[in-house]
């Protein structure tokens, strides 16, 4: 009863029968252990979190929960693969939007092989994750006047410089269609989904903090998950309709290193200018706020 | 009257007729300007950063003070060429303890021609630039012992792995002979220079504080300089000694670049690991004090 994850934006998808993760109907993700021993880095990681004592409560809520490994059908017909057992961290959500935001000024990491390293480096200086401390790695919206699923094209999200990235962090929590390239996102739901207490912007800064002093892992190639619940923000008018459910989920440990007493600085320091990204967005829509009210208050 | 500097610690060095920096014996010091357009970039830097009201006033105080530029005799024999003018910043102490700290995951930059970029990421893979997010550049202690300064060799210093460096700052704020690598550091001074209301880590959480939302400069393969007067703490016994005046400078600006709104993720990042670091000697000194006290209170 697995099927193809319906909201899944970057990594291996699969599809026309290739290998990918799959979804049951009960919440459960299925990622299939990648062959090179990624797979089996990324279980290890898993055992290691899950168990591991020194990870505060508040923190491990950023972190899909783990239920072991299990033979499952692959995707692409090669018959009963391992795969991770987890939760499907979209299950909850009817129409979520899902932005995936790969952190950190490099993807490779010391020690690695230079065919990795060169791979990684030439796709670093490519996109943002130099420049910027991170790149999106793709993302889709649930577009109301369409009442359907808006895809960010793949080559495109790889192609953004400063602006681009900017631009799709606005159109991310915007109403109107972001297949309309000539109209200026608008960021409705901003304040639901970057700002407020439980917002996207408050979970970041919480995993902020914790980074400035854990050295228990390095979190190389990670990516942070942005889901919100598109559909209820536009319901809220009725008052029992509930609210975005912002969520910040932290996915893809096939790279993680032991910290060794180190902060993992290249993950911080990624974080902290995507959150500049975010208080900026959040605060240029306060700014536009505030003028539109003192024009109404002006009588114009 | 120009002098070669006696307290400098790691870039080009004018002795033996070669190009360096000089310092008069008023609190001048005088750096010549790069030959490849470096220089001129750095004399540009300065004037950008010295009218730029964007600049917090306790922000400034960790830069050097530019007075222009003066055409000066240089250290290499070859007549008068163009200096840049700044404050010396070890002026004032009478036996100044330096540490050159160069900040950032990397010292290449996007836009930096194959070359450099080859030459940078050799030496950032090679040192703890990548690893820690910092390489530590050179330093020198003033030795009560010897009454004279020990300085670390280039060579070892470049050599360091993460614990070399934890090494080399705990050395850094210790009584004890650095000369004798039998014994280990006893971070005799470590309150006084790193702790405290003033104490190098306080000045480095103001400068990472900044860092989190300034978006007007790249400090590419800039270091950090840190500086207190040794003799003074030994001598605080007599009740009129003056304090040991620990200070933190910003140093090096050949290749900052405009931040274009971005923040400068990869100083900050750094930064934030070498901050790390600083707390981590700080409380390592502070366990092992209360260790002592309780084996005295138990008549141990």
């Amino acid at each position: 009863m697995l099927k193809v994850p319906e909201h899944q934006v970057a990594g291996h998808i699969a599809s026309d029968g290739k290998l990918g993760p799959l979804v049951d109907d009960q919440g459960r993700f299925f990622k299939p252990l990648q062959g090179d021993s990624r797979g089996q880095h990324e279980a290890k990681f898993y055992e290691s979190f899950t168990s591991n004592k020194k990870v505060p409560d508040h923190i491990r809520r950023y972190f899909p929960v783990y239920h072991g490994t299990q033979l499952v059908e692959a995707s692409d017909g090669s018959g009963k693969l391992p795969h991770l057992v987890l939760d499907d961290v979209v299950f909850v959500y009817s129409n979520p939007s899902v932005m995936d935001v790969k952190i950190g000024s490099r993807t490779w990491y010391p020690d690695v092989s230079e065919e990795y390293f060169k791979k990684c480096i030439k796709k670093d200086r490519q996109t943002t994750t130099v420049s910027l401390g991170f790149r999106v790695s793709g993302f889709k919206i649930f577009d109301h006047q369409e009442s359907s699923f808006w895809r960010a094209e793949k080559k495109l999200v790889l192609g953004y410089n400063a602006n681009g990235a900017r631009l799709a962090l606005r159109n991310f929590v915007s109403s109107n269609s972001p297949a309309d390239s000539n109209s200026t996102p608008n960021c409705a739901f901003v304040s639901e989904v970057y700002g407020g207490s439980n917002g996207i912007l408050a979970q970041l800064l919480e995993l902020k903090d914790w980074f400035e002093s854990q050295t228990l892992y390095h979190f190389n190639s990670c990516s942070i998950l942005m889901i919100f619940e598109n559909e209820s923000i536009l319901m809220k008018e009725g008052d029992d309709a509930p609210a975005a459910r912002a969520q910040v989920k932290l996915v893809d440990f096939a790279h993680v290193l032991d910290g060794n007493g180190v902060i993992d600085h290249n993950f911080l320091g990624g974080l902290c200018s995507f959150i500049k990204f975010i208080k900026d967005i959040i605060q240029s829509v306060d700014k536009r706020d505030e003028t539109d009210t003192s024009l109404l208050e002006n009588g114009h």
